[in-house]
């Protein structure tokens, strides 16, 4: 049976997103919002709203109690999390469970075993997952690092157990350079998780970025939806994806897929989850992490798939058998997406909140946009800073690539003092490996030192102006 | 080889949908306007723009001789007409043709044939295609009119030759009102067409407008893209459209589709046209007209065979070879598009033009918005009154029709003595038949007998406002 209600413990995009897979579903919603957030469009498009508290998210998104006494108050049966802010917190899993709530997404223990890198690469090694070269256990001491830096060769990466996300991470090119990184990363591991345990990985570089989409439901059944490049990132965070994952073989991508889905199953995953890995030159596979909530990168696997995930992600929550056979899942031609990012691309990708002037975003043909922007809306410096996402599909990776290159010269954004990231965005879209799907995750960092000029952030993100004739008759 | 530069010789949603395959194929554009148009949005986004003349039509986008001209300053090689305006007048075709224009559509002969509804009927019988009973050939006295509507049975519809998109056709209903009927339509034809020909058919109550989608080559090849159903019509203006057509059995849609790609191939066709039919609840098909252009509808065949129909137009156009082969149309789920019109339900469906103070389109999953409205546009008095159409997809027609709900609830369109039909499609959406897809031809007009109370104007297109619980903490 479908939830009633259903409390969206997000913002932004995102609890847009939800709240279309709801009322899609005849699910009424409850957005639960910060102060700053009581005007945004999931708010006004709700069918119920509570302000859960002020804009800081301590204090708003990432206060449980507040969710859990919104819920409450409002009659939900479920909440869902989005991605970030408490999506992969195992504690509030646990605490919506004690108070009848369903979380959506997996069961907390298997969130808990899951954010922990090291507990998780042990039980993918285990399902027979490819680890990259390095310490399947975390390494209490600084001689142990040496020791399996020196095994599996410099670069190496330190990386912080509690980590994710991209965050919690430093690379290191020689020997000389790690006592002082693994203290360095110990120390901020405990700041910002709690937790100092850290674990050595040789770092690859001209590697890709390739994740599988999977989906389980709480009966023991599993699909894959095909596997996501997102190797166009800046410090670990994706600027563009695409799926499927484009210049593997087709065996590549088979193996991947079917690894990944082994790999949550052995572990009793539920919902819709993400197996992320590293594929270096020679096509060998290298697990990461496993995501254990909706991605911000999902709607080109919905592109190319035609399942709406957060539809599956309801029903599965909903107790729900799979509504899919693996052998019902066919990929169509190729998804991408871009992110708009409201940061100035010009000066170290720093935020530029304010009021948008001007928000007209592109349609047409096979062109989707995901927003909370709209002209009029302060973008608060209190989030991230993430505006819309657009992606488009084609039959090919060529033609999508200039139907995003159409989409994005079609988007009109101003307001005083704010960028996006759409002039950087281009220059992906225009590089030459990047066409050719030659690139790999060093290619935002190539693109930075290059320092072509960015196109003039004054310019609106418009076609050039045309020459106009001008007859009058 | 692809043109270098193309005129758009339209405006509105349809004129910014052929500027962005331009775009998307490497192809500059020129955008031919009316002064009324001179600050719209395909103008705003064009290569080049030429004003070709004043606001009404006549003196601008019906003006052949301007938009040649504007061709031949501005060096364009070929000119897209949209739909409408000059988009089936085989004079402009063979004007483009002298002055070394390609006109992007069939051939001027193609196009004179099948613009006289006489000859379509003459042409496609011999095709195979079935005729409703009727008479072939016109009749040139009420004689013969009477005898065939005795023949044929009473309803009959008198229909003029030269008529096409729903004008230039009158109902009967009995003998003693038939005289009469066929002098009017005969007048009326003259005026409008400057053809007053006509004929008399058998007028089929209960019965389902379905088209077909062809595209053809001018190397002998074609093939048919599937199905649509369209029959919520008002005045035979089509209001919602959908595709493949639902309800039908395999066997009739199969039919449908080969007869109608043998009828175009077996009359010389070339580009993107449809093939118009009624199909009566026995499922027999009765052949209407052809279609030389792009229709308003052609995004849900886009959405369920995943090809951009438009860029197919240009290719058919510089001489490529057709790029698919009829196997490699696969058709993939339900796609709903509806119309956004500025008229008033309640009044007749009248046209309410006026400034636009907000304008904020649908967005997220499966949904495609075509439109040229922004917020401050000026919807002028001077063009039809589509403002945009809004595309939904899903696997199956249920949840396509949930997910249209959903994406006209969001669609926020407000400006002082504006109007839209969306309340009057959500009313389409609610019906009971419509929801099983036992409707006909006749839904709308039950719908507006019915006269249950439209949602009153003044309640914003929004959802419904939601108790809003506030906590501050």
């Amino acid at each position: 049976m479908m939830f009633e209600k259903v409390l969206i413990a997000n913002r932004g995009e995102i609890a847009l997103r939800v709240l279309r897979a709801c009322r899609e579903l005849g699910v009424r919603t409850v957005v639960a919002h910060s102060s700053a957030d009581a005007d945004s469009l999931p708010v006004r498009l709700a069918d119920e709203t509570v302000r859960i508290g002020p804009a800081p998210s301590r204090q708003s998104y990432l206060n449980a109690a507040a969710i859990v006494e919104a819920a409450r108050q409002t009659g939900a049966q479920a909440v869902h999390p989005g991605y970030g802010f408490l999506s992969e917190d195992a504690d509030f899993a646990e605490i919506c469970a004690e108070n009848g709530l369903v979380f959506i997404g997996p069961p907390p223990q298997v969130m808990s075993a899951l954010a922990d890198k090291s507990t998780a690469r042990a039980l993918m090694s285990r399902a027979g997952l490819p680890l990259p070269p390095g310490s399947v256990r975390t390494l209490p001491t600084v001689a142990e690092a040496v020791e399996v830096a020196a095994e599996v060769g410099y670069p190496v990466i330190v990386k912080a157990a509690a980590g994710g996300g991209g965050r919690g991470m430093t690379v290191v090119r020689s020997a000389a350079a790690l006592p002082r990184a693994y203290a360095r990363t110990r120390a901020a591991a405990q700041v910002a998780f709690g937790d100092d345990r850290v674990y050595v990985e040789r770092y690859l570089t001209d590697a890709r970025h390739v994740e599988v989409q999977v989906l389980c439901d709480g009966h023991g059944n599993g699909v894959h939806l095909g596997t996501r490049d997102c190797s166009v990132q800046r410090r670990h965070q994706k600027l563009v994806e695409e799926a499927p994952a484009p210049a593997l073989s087709a065996a590549t991508l088979d193996a991947l897929a079917e690894t990944a889905l082994r790999g949550v199953l052995s572990v009793g995953f539920t919902g819709a989850g993400t197996v992320e890995f590293l594929v270096d030159e020679a096509e060998r596979c290298h697990f990461l992490e496993i995501n254990c909530r909706i991605q911000v990168e999902h709607p080109v696997t919905e592109m190319v798939t035609g399942v709406d995930l957060v539809h599956e992600q309801l029903h599965i929550a909903a107790g729900v058998p799979l509504r899919w056979r693996q052998e019902e899942i066919r990929l169509h031609g190729v998804a991408v997406e871009c992110r708009v990012n409201v940061e100035d691309p010009d000066r170290d990708f720093a935020p530029t909140p304010g009021r948008l002037d001007r928000f007209r975003p592109p349609g047409g043909p096979f062109t989707r946009v995901d927003t909370h922007g709209h002209a009029g809306y302060l973008v608060s410096p209190h989030y991230d800073s993430l505006l819309a996402k657009v992606a488009v599909w084609a039959q090919d990776r060529a033609c999508a690539l200039d139907r995003l290159e159409r989409a994005l010269g079609e988007f009109d954004i101003a307001g005083a003092g704010v960028r996006t990231t759409i002039p950087f965005v281009r220059r992906v879209l225009d590089d030459a490996a990047f066409r050719k799907a030659r690139h790999t995750t060093g290619l935002v960092d190539r693109l930075l030192a290059d320092r072509a000029p960015v196109p003039t952030p004054a310019a609106p993100a418009a076609y050039p102006p045309g020459t106009s004739v001008r007859r009058t008759r």
